[in-house]
């Protein structure tokens, strides 16, 4: 990691999931000094919460080898449902009993620097704009791959946020509208209830009994459990079954890439998240990259279509702190 | 219509369309101080239909009872496609034969004012912003409704214009993957395919023998046109399939409202264009409001479904050239 600079600003970047807490400080050009992760525990509630937010703030400032004299601000970002201008968590699904937490004053006052709060999508996808897969780029949109699907908008350096810290909710537009599948908010035909991991999962089940031939069922005879990687190690090893699953979440999501980028039209997409089957690493990787962007060439405009990039991101699980800490400068520079 | 101020800028809106041109004399505060139209003959090819928006533009500044020399800087709308950046139609559906034109050049050389150019959707959203349904929103979409389906994004003042001129194309997004109805543009499943005043006609006609009590049978018999006014008109007299077909038109442009609503999450969506249903001043187009606010209110998060406002736009005719001289305000003031 680079050195600590005497002479401009650093940022302590904070980015709280539902399992684990992430923290980094991050120098005025975003680059990470230090990291660190702890658990959340976030099943026993806010008063342990916060607390390990704290420790893992407190960790990565020591790790950082920074005083906390030279931290300017800090970025938190977490899961909605929040309100972004109030600080305040509302009720967010993967922090159950946060209800209205008034989260950014709590570190704060604990902290003793100024803090504003993002959702963590938003967080991820700026993060990925000012020092990731997008450095450069105008504007992008953030595909966050996983158990849902998560997304954020950067138009020329500002977070479409939205009126009520609800915007670049992108997996819930509806790609389905008759007979569409549900996902886990219960809505139906989103782009999520086709794309996410769960619905991965989802199709694989119903599937399966009709593909005898699967490796699949020899995997999970063995007590294996079904999740995306195992659907991705069989289709590695040649399943067609399971290739087709994993091509079919790559056209949903080109799909719903499409609607997005006919509402945007950004300079690039990019996908992230923990389901990226191994990004372009992997044959699997690339050519799920590839199917997106076919999807997307069928579909759309062409002059979009021809300008658009659509790559992965690669900041992988530091986006969320590296952002977080990014919105800390940004406001901290636009002196909200 | 307003006195001419004397002391503060004046800007000329022109509003390319493909029947007719548009134009009018707008003040620093959005008050139009007059409106001409003349036809934009746009099949006779650019050369006279530069020589008709010459025209129109100087009837509207005649009629204004402003002098030339009053005009700070002159706002141009037109149909895509087109670069905004470098001031060029690209190779627009509406004006075939207008291919490649620096139309923003070609205005200020002859009009010897500084000129921008925008996406006449856009601007007429930035002109219902500026000072129409939308005055004191911070945000809005504004949706299309005519043969096509336009759509208009504003987020604090400025224009989700995209990267390629293609932003704010909402009505391109898809809501029915498979096997979707295709709109004119070619592409399958669109809103546009579904929500459009040609998608209501296309419905119309595939369905129309499986109603034969409807009344639509006999105004066609008496050589009436298929045409949206006429099948509201059989709607308004109680005819069952009619009203279906118009209801159904409210839920897909429903549906389209609520992906939108979970990408950007603006303060308010209007409702414009040709095909509004007589807008609140029936009861059908206050109908066909309330359908399209049950079907987001059916489909959205609770946060943004309770807090955006749905409504009909107010400018009518008059958005895209008001907007557009509100992007020529904008411009000027910044600098560009």
């Amino acid at each position: 990691m680079p050195d600590v600079p005497s002479d401009s600003p650093l940022f302590l970047g904070i980015d709280l999931g539902g399992t684990n807490v992430k923290a980094g400080v991050v120098t005025d050009d975003g680059q990470s000094l230090s990291y660190e992760s702890v658990p959340t525990e976030a099943a026993a509630g806010p008063r342990t919460g916060m607390h390990n937010i704290f420790r893992c703030a407190e960790l990565a400032v020591e790790s950082s080898g920074a005083g906390w004299e030279q931290i300017s601000a800090i970025g938190l970002a977490t899961p909605g449902t929040m309100d972004i201008p109030a600080g305040m968590l509302l009720n967010p699904p993967n922090l159950p009993g946060w209800d209205n937490l008034p989260i950014r004053q709590m570190v704060e006052e604990r902290l003793a620097k100024p803090t504003c709060l993002q959702n963590d999508g938003n967080a991820a996808a700026y993060g990925e704009y000012w020092v990731g897969a997008g450095r450069g780029a105008k504007s992008l949109v953030l595909w966050t791959l996983g158990t849902g699907l998560g997304g954020g908008i950067i138009v020329r350096d500002q977070i479409i946020e939205g009126e009520n810290s609800h915007g670049s909710e992108c997996g819930h537009i509806i790609i389905e509208f008759d007979n569409g599948r549900r996902c886990a908010t219960g809505q139906y035909g989103t782009l999520e209830a086709y794309a996410s991991a769960t619905a991965l999962l989802a199709r694989c089940r119903e599937q399966l009994a009709e593909h005898p031939g699967s490796r699949l069922h020899a995997m999970l005879a063995e007590d294996r459990e079904l999740t995306p990687i195992l659907i991705a190690e069989a289709a590695e090893q040649g399943d067609a079954f399971a290739d087709q699953l994993i091509m079919e979440t790559a056209r949903y999501l080109g799909i719903g890439t499409t609607s997005v980028m006919h509402c945007i039209n950004p300079s690039m997409f990019l996908i992230g998240g923990a389901m990226t089957f191994g990004r372009n690493e992997t044959e699997l990787g690339r050519r799920f990259l590839q199917r997106v962007r076919d999807e997307v060439a069928a579909r759309g405009f062409p002059v979009p279509v021809q300008h658009t990039r659509i790559e992965y991101a690669t900041l992988g699980g530091h986006a969320g702190y590296i952002g977080a800490a990014g919105c800390a400068r940004q406001a901290l520079r636009s002196g909200n």
